[in-house]
């Protein structure tokens, strides 16, 4: 992978060039504080299970668009940090905090309109019809959310189709694209998309139960979701528990809620054992996700694609 | 125009629906606090001045086309009124007033992803190009501008380059693409071009000179340039004089800026006849789009691109 992740680094430096010193400035920022870069991994990984050689040329198309893959998350995320007010990104400042909202706005813009330009030089339809796809699906997911915010729901199907839009269709993408880049056969491209979807699930109930948690075992702090009135799959279990949905919709109706307030609500969802359900759930998608690879060829990629899903198992338990 | 307009509206309603209610809510506010529309006319009268038949058939991606770049236009109008925190927008409460900045930047980001779609849809590389390029360009000049804040120039230059950017290279895309789309002429394919990059620049021009007039004149609060320490062409013409610069910046200090200073910057800048020069600015790029025009066949589109420019006429002398 070493020589496939140099040619992703150097195409992913090259896009984002401007005249304007700003932009550079916030370029720069930005390429220090990357994180993972799950996303683009995601989409080599799939390529070279499904076929693709590693030893392509830096020019294959694959560089370009895993570059498009990474400033588009890039795009996402300061967005995302303008949307939630976050002063902070993986421990560091944010954009948004470090520059204010405006130009926070603008890189995103401008960070997408590269996806766009990029994208058009690849000149590989069906590829950008699934990016354009994911993209609308992030901000539908999102909007759904916004409206869906204060609503404590017992069901789990808005939820699902929350975390589906807002985040599992972006991993979806990126292994459905690598698939897309390697092979013709339908049934290997949507096998690799199943995978995506499944791990990008998956993530985000992790996600959700990690918000249930004490900051001494996340790192972040614990019960953001409820404060901003996110109602997901750990409370979403707890709520369909007629007793509890008296005392925690009680509990959430004060507005701001107070920390003895939050935390009894979330002492309710964990003691009486819904983040475990809510784990029983993640489990089931990480099942789903190793249950695609397995249609796919086996090879050292296959392997850390399944590695990719060890990681996403429950902390608790 | 008539079935002409008729099928790009059918085409905007059609490219904007969702299975999200608060997406379909708020296309609905978008749809009926619409502008003039310049863009999509633009675009149209270009086409049909450059040789596409005006009787085209419905499904024409021109209509797709100037749907996208409607579309794309509320995309950045929804941002811009986050960046500059504006809760009015021709008259009516702003989306982000309405409905807060979190979905404003959603929703201008779904609008793009909508953009890049519609245009994949379409599968023309030319105009693709072109569009993205005139994010991209549009983005860079709002940050170039956000850069220079605060700045306060005695030349021109940079403040051409902003407008350039963040005002005239979507027109000039517009008559681009349209003439794109009728000819492949690449003469008449520039003079279009050209005339959309002039129109564009006096648009902007004009659009700063108002800033210096009183709101009984323009309907729009005066000085708000001078607030948000922006320095357009009225301001640059008068630092130019050395004993202006000296008053003018001594009176820019003041932070908040009081109206008493504000005021006298705007009596020096109109008294010394600063509004008149820009005037006379905003006049030769009138001149050299109409100029361009002229190489375009002369027939009733080319009147209607000819009657835009009376339009930008300087309201002052």
């Amino acid at each position: 992978m070493s020589t496939l992740n140099d040619n992703f680094l150097t195409a992913y430096k090259r896009l984002t060039d401007s005249f304007v010193p700003l932009v550079g400035e916030v370029n720069g920022y930005v390429q220090s504080t990357n994180g993972k870069q799950l996303r683009p991994q995601l989409t080599m990984l799939s390529a070279c299970c499904c076929g693709l050689p590693s030893d392509i040329d830096a020019d294959h198309p694959l560089f370009a668009i895993t570059a498009a893959i990474e400033i588009l998350h890039s795009s996402t995320l300061i967005h995302d940090d303008v949307v939630d007010n976050s002063d902070t990104r993986r421990g560091k400042p944010s954009i948004r905090s470090l520059y204010g909202n405006k130009v926070a706005v603008l890189m995103g813009d401008y960070y997408l309109a590269k996806v766009m330009q990029t994208l058009n030089k690849v000149d590989n339809k069906e590829i950008t019809a699934i990016v354009s796809e994911a993209v609308i699906k992030m901000s539908e997911g999102e909007l759904l959310q916004q409206q869906q915010n204060g609503i404590y729901m017992e069901e789990s199907d808005i939820y699902m189709t929350i975390i589906e839009h807002k985040t599992a269709s972006f991993m979806s993408a990126c292994c459905q694209i690598g698939s897309t880049l390697a092979t013709d056969d339908a049934m290997l491209r949507n096998q690799a998309r199943l995978y995506g979807l499944n791990i990008g699930i998956a993530f985000q109930i992790r996600d959700d139960i990690l918000d249930y948690m004490p900051e001494s075992v996340t790192g972040k702090p614990q019960g953001n979701d409820l404060r901003e009135g996110k109602c997901t799959l750990p409370l979403i279990y707890a709520l369909k528990n007629r007793n509890n949905k008296e005392k925690i919709l009680a509990l959430l109706k004060e507005k701001p809620l107070s920390d003895t307030n939050l935390h009894t609500v979330i002492d309710t969802v964990s003691q009486g054992g819904y983040l475990n359900q809510a784990a029983n759930t993640l489990t089931l998608y990480i099942d789903r996700a190793r249950k695609a690879l397995e249609a796919l060829p086996h090879n050292s990629y296959r392997d850390s694609l399944y590695d990719i899903t060890d990681k996403l198992k429950p902390i608790i338990r």
